[in-house]
């Protein structure tokens, strides 16, 4: 039989409770569905580290500005859910838009500074959507330990800041960014491209490889570097580049010279996608 | 021997995760210190209801604008300490400002549209600092109920809704004002009244209790109520009058016409303190 989605947060707060009452250590892994390889690495380290398994799935309008693909943004609920009973997911919460934002709901998470660079340079309301999002899950799933992949790196960067500051009492694990063979990171957003757009889409993987060589050979010039970064994307063919930068991978403070470790962060249209990677180098 | 007050974050959890693990009920009351009757009441509350009290004492410094009475704010520890002893309270959480929001804190709650009004009005902040520090205390206390008086009426509405918007597993307990024998509301803040401004501030809760009256003898006009409402505060000899209004008890929206229930709710300042008070009208 497949799986039933849980579909209120009323029946999520009773399956829960049950959890607690007996014990049972509870990991959440909060998608937007349209699941790949990454999304279920993230669920195979929560069935192999707690005792139940809440995936929710929730395309969360609050985290896309007016301009941004919210309608086209993929929902392949039916394959999504295969993908997931095949693993062996028990508990899937899939709400409604009214039930994550009731009428009148007004309260949301001013998120912390970290919030404020990179993507909130050009995305400036999508964190503020996310901490309140993922605020809210993690309550309504009662989470223990939620896991995220390190593909969002300054998402989770402002999670693990929110889980701080907010003493919420929860276990951030980060995940491996998963990759095609031939380099591409995994995103829901890859279906938008097409063949042409894909192979463009491998400069960004290409220009990580390129930078850790560089910074391996002792490069420590950061200005050098983001040139350099910079003018692969554009000779790669990429339509613009948001950002493309070195920085301290705890305050995402970019730094003239470069001492490890750094992340190098890339955000960059290809066509009308919007596409990001990043390399921690140590 | 007296109370040893927890004053880290860390060394409650470890209190709360035994709570936890024994299926001990938590209840919180957060208050500012410097304990009166009101705040007494609370704690009764908590300790009839739940199997673990915890009190909090934390006078918060981002509920406080530049020009308010942050450092003038009563803080008789050691009283308050012995007050709560008396009632048999054993677990007392007095962090310090560095416990609370450590360096490089920066996530805050933006509280709903409710906290807007009134006293948003006046105190355009305070209600931010007020949905931040409780958040954060509910998560630092694992607290299933938290108790809160209705002389901070506002207060109340802004804390449920939050708990409502953000999901947090918390019931919330909102207990009568407790007022003083000829009718004025308990409030830390009174010990800054002289004599003759004591006096005065009598005048709040006459105008409240003549609000009743009215209402109930059927008038219906909230404009004329309203009127007569702030007329009486400033020949009652206060300085000035914030607000005084007629008002829906969950909106705090004001209405031409009464239609009960409505809730009457006034700040006004008596020399240098403001005081709040209001009343519920069935």
């Amino acid at each position: 039989m497949p799986i039933q989605p849980i579909t209120t947060g009323a029946d999520l707060l009773t399956l829960t409770a049950h959890f607690k009452s007996n014990h049972q250590t509870i990991g959440v892994v909060p998608t937007m569905g349209a699941l790949h390889a990454g999304h279920l690495s993230l669920v195979g380290a929560s069935l192999g580290q707690c005792d139940q398994t809440i995936v929710t799935i929730f395309v969360n309008p609050k985290q896309f500005a007016a301009n941004e693909d919210l309608s086209q943004y993929p929902r392949p609920l039916e394959a999504d859910l295969a993908k997931l009973e095949s693993l062996g997911v028990q508990h899937v919460f899939v709400p409604a838009e009214g039930q994550m934002y009731p009428d009148g709901f007004s309260t949301s998470v001013l998120p912390p500074d970290v919030a404020g660079k990179l993507e909130g340079e050009f995305r400036p309301t999508h964190f503020q959507g996310v901490a309140t999002v993922v605020l809210k899950l993690l309550n309504m799933t009662r989470a223990d330990t939620a896991f995220f992949g390190q593909k969002d790196f300054q998402q989770v960067l402002v999670i693990q800041k929110m889980v701080a500051d907010l003493n919420v009492n929860v276990d951030i694990v980060v995940c491996d960014i998963v990759r095609e063979a031939d380099g591409l990171a995994l995103s829901s957003r890859n279906v938008y491209l097409c063949e042409q757009e894909r192979m463009i889409a491998l400069t960004l993987s290409k220009v990580l490889n390129h930078v850790e060589a560089l910074i391996g050979e002792g490069q420590t010039d950061g200005y050098e570097v983001v040139t350099e970064m910079r003018q692969m994307l554009i000779d790669g063919g990429v339509t613009s580049v948001d950002y493309a930068v070195i920085a301290d991978p705890q305050t995402l403070n970019t730094a003239e010279s470069i001492s490890l470790p750094v992340v190098a962060l890339i955000a960059a249209h290809v066509g009308k996608t919007r596409l990001i990677d990043n390399r921690i180098i140590k």
